[in-house]
């Protein structure tokens, strides 16, 4: 396998420790994080890089788990030898965030207190949570500083809270594709899905059995993301106005192209998802805001001590470029080192998957240049 | 009631025809148009205005049923004494589309065949079967020339339709917020919609009784389409990211107020349409292509024999702005006299019916110019 970390395995780590949320609650113990790592660790502990996912991603972001796997990790495309997140050069970690269902503690993990799954019980988080979660982790790896963090969509938001929490850490943060606070356009799309599922009788209170999850509900919810992550130059490109070739244009349950891929896209992720899991980061994304607890935006922004570097993509209307503008403005305003792309791309908000090439060279140079200073 | 028609009444004219639909079909007899009239007939019969409606619209275009009524008709601001739409000059007609539920023949209309309600037996229809019906009525009154088409959304798509189908009836055309085909975008919006509808278990294939519709499975539908209709910055101004006053910001069913909003919105529409009519003219808008059944845009395009004046709104993100320039500058290349206006307006697909003081002094201008020529 030429330029991939090859056969990777999910490791945990569990903490005996009731982590403070910013609800007031606590969660744990224990809290587990699964996560991967690729690359190794130099001796003077100075070439780790953090990457952080985003809204459905886990842990498993390069290489694959078994040889006759279909697809390799999410960011493949990204993190390997030779690659811009370059294995040979750096050590790479990627854990799976609290609230999720790709092994770190969840609405599918069991609660201590009742032995049985937390399903509604879980606690509400917020991205400022994740990140909390992923400084045990980090300093578990006894890795007392990070190169950088770097990620897409929420994972954009835990590099910019990354950079806000623990400036003493990061020595560098890369959001991509980010925002500075969720808009209500992006509240009222994620409230679309959230209305599938809690439309869908067998969604239950979130008490369904794993074995009969809320699919319909999951699987239109999904679909509801899956449009605000493509443009409408993308669909024009790949589906156009074609109509399936086996309905009939005038058969009432007839469907053009677009309409058949984003029910089938819907249909495999409910296999890979837990509906409870996919509601929690929904509302993680929703009540976000880096100004959140602090007197507003420029003081959260004024604690970060670490240069940074922005991209947006000219088609993303979920988190539109002037989203990302703002908070480089803001940097500028502080005297902060701040780079900022906007990067031409018809893939809208998942340019970040889709054409990581337009902009890695950009981060190349970037990092080389802290590598060196 | 300043400027205003007053006290209207919705009428209803019944054709004995079988109407040969697009899809090979024939629907009737009978056939019915409901539909309102404001203003009077000039003797030479040559200025009648037709106002062709949007998707959920109705007849109900201008004043008021009963002086209790809490709103008047949906473009009220537009039709009136003094009006850009002005009834102390013009003649105005406003009909309900078939397929709808307002009074024309719809999915809820008895089946001559086998008197019952047509629920899934109705046909699907095209923009194009829409206004071969309001064709018919456009005839019954006695009007073989009118003034101009005018309509938003689906409406410009009507007013498209007329000055192809009817060059030898229609002295000019004025398609708002339009677009000469459906986008795979709109159409994935709509999938999303129709599928929220289909999930509901009330919904029952179209065979839910009237008193027990799928609710919730129209409520969120209407507020997928409700989400298109707005604009992030409409959002921004109305509703920015507050959070529910009466609800807890960690509460799992804890809700933004733009969530709220769209929840209350949905439920209204609930009362006040009927499902398979919302599905049926999704479909319709799914299909629309100006092309259709013609070599090409062109070729369609070329039959037009009257002025045509488009506009389109800055943050329209459902048919944007670039919908529009495509059709005018068709329309200039083949010759035509073609006037278009890029509206600046924050209130995306529904300025048409928020802001109509930003673009009628130039329909009155443009309405002028016709009557003197």
């Amino acid at each position: 396998m030429d330029q991939s970390v090859g056969i990777v395995t999910t490791e945990y780590a569990t903490f005996d420790v009731e982590l403070p949320l910013e609800s007031g609650r606590l969660l744990g113990s224990p809290l587990t994080l699964a996560y991967e790592t690729y690359g190794c660790l130099n001796s003077s502990r100075s070439n780790a890089i953090l990457v952080t996912h985003a809204w459905t991603g886990d842990a498993h972001a390069a290489g694959k788990h078994t040889p006759d796997d279909r697809k390799p990790g999410w960011w493949d495309d990204m993190i390997g030898p030779g690659k811009v997140l370059d294995t040979d050069r750096y050590f790479i970690v990627c854990s799976n965030v609290i609230g999720s269902c790709g092994g770190s503690t969840g609405p599918t993990s069991i609660n201590p207190r009742t032995n049985r799954p937390y399903r509604l019980n879980f606690p509400v988080i917020m991205v400022r949570d994740m990140v909390r979660a992923q400084k045990l982790l980090i300093d578990h790896l006894g890795l007392d500083s990070l190169l950088t963090v770097i990620g897409g969509s929420m994972g954009a938001m835990q590099a910019l809270e990354w950079g806000v929490l623990y400036p003493e850490t990061v020595r560098s943060i890369i959001p991509i594709a980010g925002t500075g606070r969720t808009s209500p356009m992006a509240i009222a799309l994620n409230a679309l899905a959230r209305q599938a599922i809690f439309n869908d009788p067998l969604w239950k209170k979130g008490n369904y059995k794993p074995e009969h999850p809320p699919a319909e509900g999951l699987a239109l919810g999904r679909a509801v993301g899956h449009i605000s992550f493509l443009s409408d130059a993308s669909m024009n490109l790949k589906f156009g106005r074609r109509f399936s070739a086996r309905d009939g244009m005038f058969d009432f349950f007839g469907q053009f192209e677009v309409e058949r891929y984003l029910e089938y896209n819907g249909r495999n992720f409910i296999d890979r998802f837990d509906t409870n899991a996919f509601l929690y980061l929904a509302k993680a994304l929703d009540l976000y805001d880096v100004a959140w607890d602090f007197a507003n935006r420029e003081e959260a922004l004024s604690r970060i001590d670490c240069p940074s570097l922005w991209f947006a993509f000219s088609s993303d209307w979920l988190y539109p470029p002037q989203q990302s503008e703002e908070m480089v403005t803001l940097l500028k305003k502080l005297d902060k080192p701040v780079e900022y792309h906007l990067i031409d791309s018809d893939y809208g908000h998942d340019s970040f998957l889709i054409e990581p090439e337009k902009f890695t060279p950009l981060i190349s140079a970037f990092l080389d240049r802290l590598a060196t200073s």
